[in-house]
């Protein structure tokens, strides 16, 4: 039988707040078994760009990342958030080990090619590039990998990449290894099924109803490549995907409670 | 018998210059059998603080690191410099892996406590704390360190912590594994007899002319505290230390030339 590995992405707006960031960390330390944090960027990348004096360009929710910018998020991605959060959870006994895809080699990526826009230097991860057993090396050693939004080329360059997508395709090549378990936290409860209402989370969303409440525009522009994310792992092998507010991840992984959204590949 | 194991530092002046950097980091690739790079900082943080309108404060060549200042090497070393390393020599087939102290609690440290100055978040490496089997974990799987000047205080705050400090207690920590070489790579040719002289290079120093040389006074101030953290290697255990140019490192490690300052405990 596979062991389980629990892979917890968390988003932006947790980061950007130190409470709430700190309760996250405190409760994600005390889910037993093996387990892997991938975080998001936050808006201290864009704060940075600002006070250094770049211009932060985005165009459909997705970072223009010219060689200034990419300096600004190797910095915060990679030093400060990443590094932070790593000292953090050893405070709280959980052996953490921070990377980025160019560390060991974890996840190689080729830039994006130059298309209507040029992204610059953004990472698009190659399927199947990346080997699980790579990672289970350090799982099985008793370390907790804590990974921040960034792959490289391997030719010498650090690459953006998006933190979903990351969660997902690390969930996909661990669950070769394990029976892997993926949960996107952030400032919301769940799927709504009302956009304007908090409260109207859904408890299930299968593939199909996905779908069709895409297609009628139902569905948040932020939730889409999370969602499209959730379904492409579910769909390659991982065993659940949840999506939960970042407040009730103690609850669902420490106190086995059930919360959030949970995906479907069924009808 | 033990395996060789050839602990490089970095200094800062090297790392400001990317053409030097990048030819340093390609000799280093070529390095064969285990390895373990450590960098200094460089310029870029005090740079960075000053593009972020943070005043840099350094009283006898060490900066004061308030909450601030933590975040910028928190950004600059542990991201910017150590991720940028990390990625350049996955381009050279080199399996780098880049580590503040606090990535699986490998370096544990104290705050420094004010004195007659408080240096704020300055780390200072308890002796003996290393566990030189964690990095053995790492090196006998294949990896290749590349340490960042940051440790941490295991209460969730990073510290700032010189470098050259770092690569000796590595250093110490390893030589109960490996028979251990320590090499201080900078922009100079090595120990110089004769301050005003670069090619005044000793071939060697002993401890006793070490002692009588600081002693009247003929060492450069910034070469005081890596000679006396050279020395503690060298008296901890350490196989070997030599003090050479970076430009050096290959002929050095890969073309077996003597180059540099070779440390002597004997006289």
């Amino acid at each position: 039988m596979k062991k389980t590995l629990n892979l917890v992405k968390i988003g932006g707006n947790i980061i950007d707040d130190e409470t709430k960031l700190n309760q996250f960390l405190e409760d994600f330390a005390q889910i037993p078994g093996l387990k892997i944090l991938v975080h998001g960027g936050g808006k201290t990348a864009t704060e940075m760009s600002s006070n250094l004096g770049l211009e932060t360009t985005m165009v459909n929710g997705l970072r223009i990342t010219d060689a200034e910018t990419l300096r600004v998020v190797t910095m915060v991605y990679g030093g400060l958030i990443n590094k932070t959060i790593v000292a953090k959870l050893q405070a709280q006994e959980c052996n953490a080990i921070g990377f980025t895809g160019a560390d060991a080699n974890l996840i190689p990526a080729s830039k994006r090619a130059a298309g209507k826009y040029d992204f610059g230097y953004a990472g698009d991860i190659i399927p199947g590039v990346i080997r699980g057993e790579k990672i289970a090396f350090f799982l099985d050693n008793g370390l907790v990998p804590v990974f921040a939004p960034l792959t490289h080329d391997k030719a010498g360059s650090l690459l953006n990449t998006n933190a979903d997508t990351i969660a997902s395709a690390l969930a996909i090549a661990l669950s070769e290894q394990y029976e892997t378990r993926l949960y996107y936290c952030f400032e919301k409860n769940g799927v709504l099924s009302d956009m304007k209402d908090e409260d109207s989370v859904m408890e299930e969303l299968t593939l199909e109803k996905y779908r069709a409440i895409k297609h009628e525009g139902l569905i948040s522009k932020g939730m889409l490549p999370k969602l499209d994310n959730a379904f492409k792992a579910l769909l390659a092998g991982v065993s659940s995907v949840v999506i939960c507010h970042a407040e009730e991840i103690g609850n669902v992984l420490v106190h086995h409670k059930k919360t959030g959204t949970e995906l479907k590949n069924n009808s």
